[in-house]
């Protein structure tokens, strides 16, 4: 039986009703997420048996993740509780030309000071058949550095298949310090997601010819940074988020997966923005779940596609569509006629 | 004086806030709707004296739904008290590539289990100059199908005006009983209204060449749909939607009018949505009325595309547009331009 | 150091949740807002010196006003207390072909009632190196002509900066008492601000072959009107809005902005619109700004159209925007990228 | 059949959300309400047939007064449509020690500037058995003085039984005012309903030994000023609410009704309040309907009193419990166990 | 390993907003709610683990009570997929004199119509220590009342503790039908809690000299009702809760627990209510934690009771407050000085 | 002219909408707040010159808590921006016996690591006549207090009059540090204001025969503890706060002043409790305003314990009354009844 061990930080994420900004805020809204713990509740809303590892303070919002874990099937019997604060962050909704903006909370928290020692990674891992992180985790301190090669390293000894998403944020830590960090991890990783700016920034890889902002795609490009993170790397499978940023209101949004050197392009969708946030990482958690439970690679590309423009239209960071919804779409019905 | 009698089923509607789904709702917005009362609603409100008749159960969903039918000048002195409840129904709106979603709560509603003998047609009916229903009603019951049959006879010996709003749902029955059942009380109907689908899955008649999915629209199709539903079944006017479904958030809407033999097309809108369900009913009301009170075939079906389209842009199933409004459409300004 | 003041009304501005309309709402926002208070929140928002002259009643509303307004760097010293009631106007946010539509409930307002000599102009405007007005204000009342009359004149006096939006406003007067007064008082305006339909309905001077409704535009009628505004009323700089409104909830916007004999374009933005109103003033305050503290004509112009663009997403009267996230827009990147 | 007519001010309420100040406000939840209008829909309420006169503004405002006094049965064919505003209030909920606050903004309404010729109380009176006003009309303006002073004629001509709550307010008129008119108003008044403050107030008639800030009360006293008022003025039914104001958040809440020259006192209630505004005019639309329908002082008062009792936890200004409810509490189950 | 199976519904709870009547609610707080599932969130909160048995439909309401029992840690394995609908119900909250009321729509609900043999209480029962349900199961109609025996004669043959909440419910059966079933029930029932009214509608047992109308109770007549019961009927245990409602604001709350023939009264609890529904089924759960954890009945009862009075101010149905919120209260500390 | 200067930290406040608990919330109603900041509010409103001292991160948190300040005319010109985050609380509101409760997320705010050479004391204290701090602000660190340290040094220099509320918080330092820092800092303060705990836990100095819990006062006692206190730190003036917690739903709220050696206890107000928190820090603004603007210590006592009685009605930390308001309420007139 398969099964997911996710490992990263979450935080309580506090947005403004409407297209409020924080100055003008009354009301938050508050739910919780993170890069990993995004991907954790689509695997298992897919129905595969995910676990969430991280660490989590003993007080009421602690409690909150839990309760918010275990409620989208996320099995929390490995996080470790103690630690003197969650993580938050706030989320400022764009629209049009103004851009959605996050502004973080997170230093301190309590996964950021964990110690290495708490997991028991060896433990942890029993039974798993794959682990999933993020560029972001590394990003967070020291602690979670060695946090992290630990399980890294104890998943190549298992023989555990790695998927790591670059996700590389600048107000984290350095492009230098992710480029040592990230360039030691990628020899343990199988599967490599990233978009064109993570590559760059991370790994020094650039798209040529493509202007994001101008919202430029070059297809060749792309597949030749997917071709030179798989053989620099040795990660067999890559995946190449294609987001042109047409407004914060309107994007395109394709994939390129390239797996056995080979390129699969998937279909673009347009699409209305309702919540953007985490819309990488239903893409994630859509794409592990079709390499494991569909067959070609352009099916696989297609469903994370799918699966992640509608999560584009989900509020919260959550994907909550069933695969049924993605096949409906997959399969080209995207005219959003009422179902009844 | 011209009096409509409109019959059929009114619910309550809960509708998540914003765009969450059922699964993430912690609060519900309530109105009350269906598809014949959205109708008398928007008679009312071009001020034709509109009847609503149907039965409520004797609590408190009841009496909301009478407060509210009341407040918009619907008259509700034939609605029979009793049953066990009030059907309801959930809505989820969708956005972009994920559609607008309906969760039917209505099974064993007071009118779907009403006795014909309830309905006396020949109180109900006096005064009135037309009466309109749709095809949901009978979908509910054989009770239903049992009262419509009987007030569609009284309408044809009282020489009443009759529409009906085919209005097929795939979850209330089986296309091949909406068959049956529809293409008997078709006899009695003068005004059809439908949309492609209605017509193909309700009375077997297809418009050519048309793709829905895909958005792409035929007119000599649609002509020829409505022609052939007028010869066949002896009703003078067929009025059919065009609903160009580009996405949960952009559709193209415009209609055809069929009558006296002759075609008039309307002008086609771009609607970017606020709230599609009622917009169909919301055409049917503006038509009804047009019929009534405006001259020429072009008019009518202008003023009930031009209606409807703005109902697209109000929140709940009741459209809540005055005349004023929609002949400012008509006459060509939907630039928005602030009023003030 | 540069001061400015700032004259004329604020209101209360009560707005439906969402999209319903006045009938429909259970609960109204209440932020406060007026065409020239919009400006001053602008202008203290950019860090210039402000501060806003008018008169509110002694009650909670009056007492909610001076709070806001301090809230946002906007002097009230100068503010007189008194009178009976604060104006209101009711919001109904359109969307798509259903406009905006504004209520307005500001007659007999303690401003639109207030005596000329409760205005001491001589102490008000020391220090002061701008004045900025409307023709909203002289809309108002006799008494409001009388008060600006007089603050007009002490500027000149004064060799005081004068910019008047002329904002022409139907529901609060005739064109041809609007061009009686705006005419006379164009004589001591420095910079006049004005769109397209202002130009027409306050000063007699039409854009030709341009059709607002259809959303189109024409570049020299639009230079020709600054030019004749210009040369006929003797202000050195005039700036013309140039909205384009495809519907409700989309719109073209630049302007023009014509100095020294010289015409300056700006670039247009594409806007999907959360909240449309108090944009002209955004316009103008950034504007304001930028003709004291950018050096040039193009720069000024490209200020205040990607100011005035992001106002359009968002939500309230008041302006949010920092001068760093309109620096960032004037350079290009205008894709809405999360900000993290 | 019995036919009421109630003749006032219907005026817009907001009231900030929860115990917030105006001040701390950021959305108003809006109902309409005033003295007439909710015994009106107190009235039809009962089942008795009810209109309502008065003069609204041809906005929105005043669309949605007809739409909610409609919903509520009352009839509105009477009202005059036309005038500058509706009038409004803002209402801060108390609690303890801190009083409910109401600020008025209800000058230059509608209503307060009609002109008497507008009302053709020959046409409205047709049918009507009883004619309800209060002291708040006339203290609105000289013109209301006039439009009343006319009905109240009119009534006499006509044997129309006549209620008037004295409810004096003095921030719409001083005492002196208020003594005259009303003075001469008592003649035309068969059954006065007042508070110990009205009596004072308005007609100058003091309830000795009594201290209302201490929440003291004197039964024997306020017999006295009952039987002093019917004496004066001749009305055969005086109603005087004792209510014993502990607190914002309790109060006693009882009543005297003296009829044909005896007293009848009622179960004195202690209630823990939700919205005590419209309290007293629920307890005046109750009694008014147990004059007309019970048979004994006793149970009159008992059932305005109940009535009453029950409004005050219940927001907004309208009562909504029904007769059964009422009796309910009348039989003596104030038990408030969960009725399921 | 402790381990309880709870069975029976679980419904959609609407409630509007504040204390608003449903003809008034535009809004409904939507959670989920049912007196055996209050008991399962209760004990699966203190830490016993807990699965609750019913049957839900195959939608997004069903998924929904999925999603909620899990965050609650209740396992939801054994609950049945299927069925038509999810059993709803509004809740008024009352106030003062007026009590709360609910309105119930759970007919034709997915457990009421479920068949005995889709539920298979030998694997169910597998590893249970204890089973509880109530009287309101079986009053759902006669497969419920089949279902409910076929797991009573389970237990009883693998010897699992049994406790049964008689919960009368006078809108669900009549008292003939209630005392027919409950009777039989009652051989298979070890702990049996009941509330004065429970005992004599369904028992036939009356507790002498107590009006609980006039809120007073007597504790030897409840110290009867306890012992008949217990010896009628064979249960060791009965739980009387003691509710003294002096209104729908304030009540007060104590319990006798009867064991072994001796009688143990609990501390009683002035409460301000908050939210009291629910109230009695967080008895129940904490009761069952305090029998299988806490040595002695009286500490039993004063945990059970003091966990009860917190969950009054809680709300929703489920209680929500930690072992040591409870054993604080128990130590004496009511007095509701902030926790900092 | 009188000049305030507070200092200590300012937090944002999150606090679940009506009485949820922080695990059930779906949203947060945001304020901002803070020991010192909530009494510089309430020194500005009742008209002294009040600066607030801080540290402040230079984000939207911050951003927010300037504009809040400043609408309440509180002088920010002194704070600091700078630092990694803004501290939080979040805050569940508590009934009858479940007490509020405060979770602190304020480590590693902006404040509590300031280096003390940010704060230029001379500059800061230019023109103040009062320096207000309290025991929260040495809790949080070592540089808090050597910033405090330094401030009220330069205070003895410069002859500016201290004020100190002792407000012992234990999730902040032990009461041993507390002992410590507070009584070296004693010698600085001539107004020490405490309640029964504070001076217990901080000074050690013991009320004898009162328990707190029981909600029981011993005059005496307090007069001791004043006098005790006064003496040995040679503070002229002791104000203790007498607060009878009933339950988390009312308390009685009085005072003990004691000034040049002599006790003035207040009137004792019973109130029903909306918003404890910050309830005792509007009774240090208030007691603070009332030592500079009224008479004698009676009157200064009394318009602190009523201006902080009407506090525990308003939402949030800040109190919002007028010095009307507390007059009123000083006058007698705590009935609630309803002004207009």
């Amino acid at each position: 039986m398969k099964k997911v061990i996710c490992f990263g930080e979450i935080m309580g994420r506090l947005c403004p009703v409407g297209y409020k900004k924080v100055v003008q805020a009354t009301h938050f809204e508050v739910t919780y997420a993170g890069g990993e713990a995004n991907v954790a509740v689509s695997l298992a809303n897919y129905g595969i048996r995910t676990g969430f590892v991280s660490k989590l303070p003993d007080n009421d919002l602690g409690k909150s993740v839990l309760r918010v874990l275990k409620g989208y099937d996320v099995e929390t019997s490995d996080i470790v509780i103690g630690g003197e604060r969650l993580g938050m962050y706030y989320l400022e909704k764009g629209a049009s030309q103004r851009p959605s903006k996050v502004i973080y909370d997170r230093m301190y928290s309590a996964i950021s000071m964990a110690n290495p020692k708490e997991f028991d990674w060896d433990r942890i891992l029993e039974g798993a058949t794959w682990f999933h992180t993020t560029g972001i985790t590394p990003a967070l301190s020291e602690q979670c550095i060695a946090i992290t090669r630990e399980a890294l390293k104890k998943c190549k000894e298992k023989n555990i298949s790695v998927s790591c998403d670059l996700n590389y944020r600048k107000n984290l830590w350095s492009t230098e310090k992710a480029k040592v960090v990230m360039t030691e991890f990628m020899q343990y990783v199988d599967v490599c997601i990233a978009n064109e700016e993570d590559a760059e920034k991370v790994l020094g890889i650039v798209a040529k010819n493509t202007n994001v902002t101008a919202g430029e795609l070059n297809k060749s490009g792309y597949e030749a940074v997917a071709r030179e993170i798989s053989e620099k790397y040795g990660c067999h499978t890559v995946a190449i988020t294609l987001r042109e940023s047409y407004s914060a209101s309107l994007n395109g949004w394709s994939a390129l997966l390239y797996t056995d050197q080979k390129s699969y392009f998937s279909k673009k969708y347009e699409i209305q923005l309702v919540d953007r946030v985490g819309g990488g990482d239903s893409f994630v958690g859509a794409l592990l779940y079709a390499l494991m439970e569909r067959e070609t690679p352009q099916e696989q590309v297609e469903f994370a596609v799918a699966a992640s423009c509608l999560k584009h239209t989900i509020e919260g960071d959550f994907n909550q569509v069933s695969i049924k919804d993605v096949e409906t779409l997959m399969a080209g019905d995207g005219s959003g006629r009422v179902q009844r």
